[in-house]
C-alpha cells in the first residue's frame, strides 16, 4: 500500500490551458460534401459564395400595378390616374412577358418580374380597378418604390456563409434560394468516453452495495452528442492504470477525442492521469481554476485531446462548459454559438477564492416582472439536486471574489426561467 | 380572370391567436418508454420520481480521514492530534467494512461510504502521514463537516423531472445516477411541408426563367428537425385548389402537423387559404399582427393545425417563431425553452405601426466592449440578406411603436455578437 497524494498545487487558468490545448491539436476534420438539406448542423468548411445575384432581375415586392412612377405623380384619392392594365404578370413569368408605356400598367403579384418600361408599383390597396382593361391609381409612388432591384438582395461572388459558421435552418432558406443543392462541410467528430472506477456499473443493472451506475459517462455522452459530436464508444475500466492506458491507447487511433471521467483528483487509486502520463503527452495539464472541476487534467496525446473529467456529475458538466466546448468549437474554427442568458438581481452573496472562475449553480425566477437569482446551497460534492432544481449557472470570473446581494448579473439559462419561487 | 382581391382588414393579436388554436387542438401525443440514454430531446411524458434516496448512505465529500469529530477539536499545526489508521475505503467499499472508535480513523477517498462510528471527514491536505498505522491531523472539524448525508441530496419519491420538461444531458446524468433505466416521454411529432406555387422548383433543378426554388420549403423543413419534429414529407403543389385541398386532407390523415409554405396574401393565385376554407376547420384565422409575416393563415382542421406560412423566408422565419413555437410546445405542456439573448445599446431608431408586433433583423456587435444593436435596413420582402449578415432579432411589442436611439433593448441572438462593425 502507498500513501501517495500529489496536491494539485498549481492550477492553470482556463483561458490558458483553451489556448494552449488548442494550439498543440492536431485534429483536421475531413471536408464532405453534403446536400444542402442534409447539412443542418454541421460546419461549413469553406466561405460559400452567391452563384448569382439575387433577386435574378427587378422584381415587384408588393401585390399591385407596375407603372411609370411619373405617369402617376399627381395621382390621389381626389384625384385617381386612370391607367389601362395591359395584363398580369405572376412570379412564374418573364420580365419579357409586356413592355409598357406611358398610361399603361401590368397588374403583378408579390415576387413577379418588373415589366419592360415599368420603375416602380402601386400597392393593390391604393388603386381601384374600374373594369377588365382600366385600374384607377389613388396615390403616387416614388421611382423604384415597391421594387426589389436586380442584385440588391445578394450580389453574385458575395460570401453568404463564412468558412466556421454552423448550418443552421435560415442559412437553408438562403442556399436553397441561390439552387446550391451541395456544400462543402466538416465532418462531426468522433468520441469516446471512458467512465473509470471499480465501483462502477452500467446503467441498468442491480445496484449491489458498493457500486454505483457510471451515470458521468451518459451524462458527457449526451452532452457531446448534444453538440453535435458522434460518440460510438462508452465503456467502464477497472481502477487498473495498464487497462486505462491500453484502451486509450487504443481509442486515440479510432476517434478525435477521449473522454474519461473519475480518477483524476488526487485519491490513492486515481490512476488515470498517472496513465495518461505514460503516453508521452505533448501538453499535459492537472488542475484547472474553475470550481466545480477543479482535479480536471487535460492532455494532448499524438495530437488529439484526452479530457480526464471528474467521476461527479456537477463537476464535469462545469468541465465541459468551461473547457471542453470552447476548444470544440476552435477546432473547427467556429465561434462558440451565443448560449441563453438572462440578467437578475442576485439575492444572496456568492464567494468564490479569488483566482478562481465559479460556475454557481442557480435558480432563476420571476416574482412581480423582476428576474432574481438565487444561488443554490452546495455542501459536498457532487450535489446532483442543483442539477434538477436549478436552471442557470451564474459564472464568477477569476478577477472577482464574488457577486454582492443586490448585484444585477448575467446567468446561462439551462432551462426555462421558472414564475416566483 | 377573376379580380378578387381580399384585404386583411383585421388582424388577430398573435397571443390571441396562439391561445385559440392551442385550445382547439385535439393532437395526443403517444407516449413511448425509452432507454434513458437515448430520451436526449424527448419531452418527459411523466413526473419522474427518485426511487431511492441519494446519496444512498453517509459518504465523504472528499479525499481524507474519516473521525470522530469531537477527537480532533483540539488539532492544529502546533498541535497535531495522533489517530490510528485502521484501513482504507474506497467507493466500492459498503459501510459496514469499518467501525472506528475514539482515537481511530480510517482512510476515505471522495464518495466512499463513511465508516460505522465516525461522523466527519478531515480533508487529507490538513493531515500529516506519519506511518502505515498512524496520521496526524492538523485541523479541527465540526461533526457531519465533508459528508454528504443520506438522502440529503435527492429523497426517495422526490420529483426530479416534471412531465413536460425536455431531457437535457443533465437529466440523463440524474436519471442514470438514480439507476432509472428507462422513461416514459412523448413520441416526436410529425409533420409535412408544401411548397405551394407554379414558380417552384426542388433544389438542385436547373433555374428556367420564371422558375425559383422552394427554398422557404426546406427553411421550414430544418427549423422543424431542429425543434425535434419529424419531417419525412416535403413536396411542391401547383397554384391549384383541388390539388393543394386534396394533398393537405391526404396529409392530414398520417401527419400531425401541416405546413404550407406561399399563397396566403392576396394576390390572384393565392388559392392555399381558400383551399383550407374548403375543409371546414374548427378554427380559420387569417391576418396576424406580427410583422413581417401579417399574411399568415392557421386553421384548425380534424383537430390538427394548418400552418399557412408566407412564400419568403424571411416572413416564414418569424411566423414559425412568433406563432408556430409557442403553439409546438403547448401540445406537450411544455415551457418555451429559453433562446439565447443578449442586451445593447440600439443606434438607429425602428419604428413598427401600432398593435403590430414587429420582428426586426438586427447586428449585434461589441465596440470597446459596449454591446451595439443595428437594425438592418429592409426595403422590398424577402430580403435574404438580412438572414446573412444579421445575427439577431429585436421584438417591439404590438403595445409600443418601436424603440429610440439609445435605448437598451433585448434581442434574441441567432448567430454570435461579432466584434466591432
Amino acid at each position: 500500500m502507498k500513501f501517495k497524494y500529489k496536491f494539485l498545487k498549481t492550477l492553470s487558468n482556463p483561458n490558458e490551458v483553451i489556448s494552449k490545448v488548442s494550439s498543440a491539436l492536431r485534429i483536421v476534420p475531413n471536408v464532405l460534401e453534403r446536400n444542402t438539406v442534409e447539412s443542418l448542423g454541421y460546419v461549413s468548411a469553406t466561405d460559400i459564395v452567391a452563384p448569382r445575384d439575387f433577386p435574378p432581375y427587378n422584381r415587384s415586392a408588393v401585390d399591385g400595378f407596375a407603372v411609370k412612377a411619373e405617369d402617376v405623380s399627381s395621382a390621389s384619392l381626389m384625384n385617381p390616374i386612370v391607367l389601362k392594365v395591359k395584363g398580369f404578370m405572376h412570379t412564374s413569368d418573364s420580365p419579357e412577358k409586356y413592355r409598357i408605356d406611358h398610361g399603361e400598367c401590368v397588374e403583378v403579384t408579390t415576387g413577379a418580374p418588373l415589366p419592360l418600361g415599368a420603375d416602380a408599383v402601386v400597392m393593390v390597396e391604393y388603386t381601384r380597378r374600374i373594369s377588365e382593361k382600366e385600374v384607377e391609381v389613388l396615390r403616387p409612388v416614388a421611382k423604384w418604390d415597391n421594387v426589389s432591384l436586380k442584385g440588391e438582395d445578394v450580389k453574385k461572388n458575395q460570401v453568404i456563409i463564412r468558412k466556421g459558421e454552423i448550418i443552421r435552418p435560415w442559412h437553408i432558406g438562403v442556399l436553397a434560394t441561390l439552387n446550391i443543392a451541395k456544400i462543402k462541410v466538416y465532418r462531426k467528430l468522433k468520441a469516446v468516453v471512458l467512465g473509470i472506477g471499480d465501483e462502477l456499473i452500467p446503467l441498468g443493472h442491480s445496484l449491489e452495495p458498493g457500486k454505483i451506475v457510471s451515470s458521468t459517462m451518459y451524462l458527457v455522452k449526451a452532452y457531446l452528442e448534444e453538440l453535435g459530436v458522434n460518440v460510438p464508444y462508452a465503456e467502464i475500466l477497472p481502477d487498473n492504470l495498464e487497462a486505462i492506458r491500453d484502451r486509450i491507447l487504443h481509442y486515440l487511433s479510432k476517434v478525435d477525442i477521449v473522454f474519461t471521467t473519475g480518477g483524476t483528483s488526487v485519491g490513492l487509486k486515481d490512476f488515470t492521469v498517472e496513465a495518461v502520463k505514460t503516453l508521452n503527452p505533448e501538453v499535459f495539464i492537472h488542475g484547472i481554476a474553475i470550481k466545480p472541476g477543479k482535479p480536471m487534467a487535460v492532455a494532448v496525446v499524438k495530437g488529439k485531446p484526452v479530457f480526464m473529467l471528474s467521476g461527479y456529475p456537477v463537476a464535469t458538466f462545469t468541465e465541459l462548459l468551461a473547457i471542453f466546448e470552447p476548444i470544440y468549437y476552435r477546432i473547427f474554427g467556429c465561434r462558440t454559438p451565443p448560449k441563453p442568458k438572462v440578467k437578475g438581481k442576485l439575492v444572496r452573496r456568492v464567494y468564490v477564492e479569488p483566482g478562481i472562475r465559479g460556475f454557481i449553480r442557480v435558480k432563476v425566477f420571476k416574482r412581480n416582472d423582476e428576474v432574481l437569482v438565487e444561488p443554490l446551497v452546495t455542501t459536498g460534492s457532487g450535489i446532483l439536486s442543483t442539477l434538477i432544481v436549478g436552471n442557470g449557472i451564474l459564472v464568477v470570473p477569476e478577477e472577482l471574489e464574488g457577486f454582492d446581494e443586490g448585484d444585477i448579473v448575467e446567468v446561462i439559462l439551462t432551462k426555462p426561467i421558472v414564475e416566483e419561487v
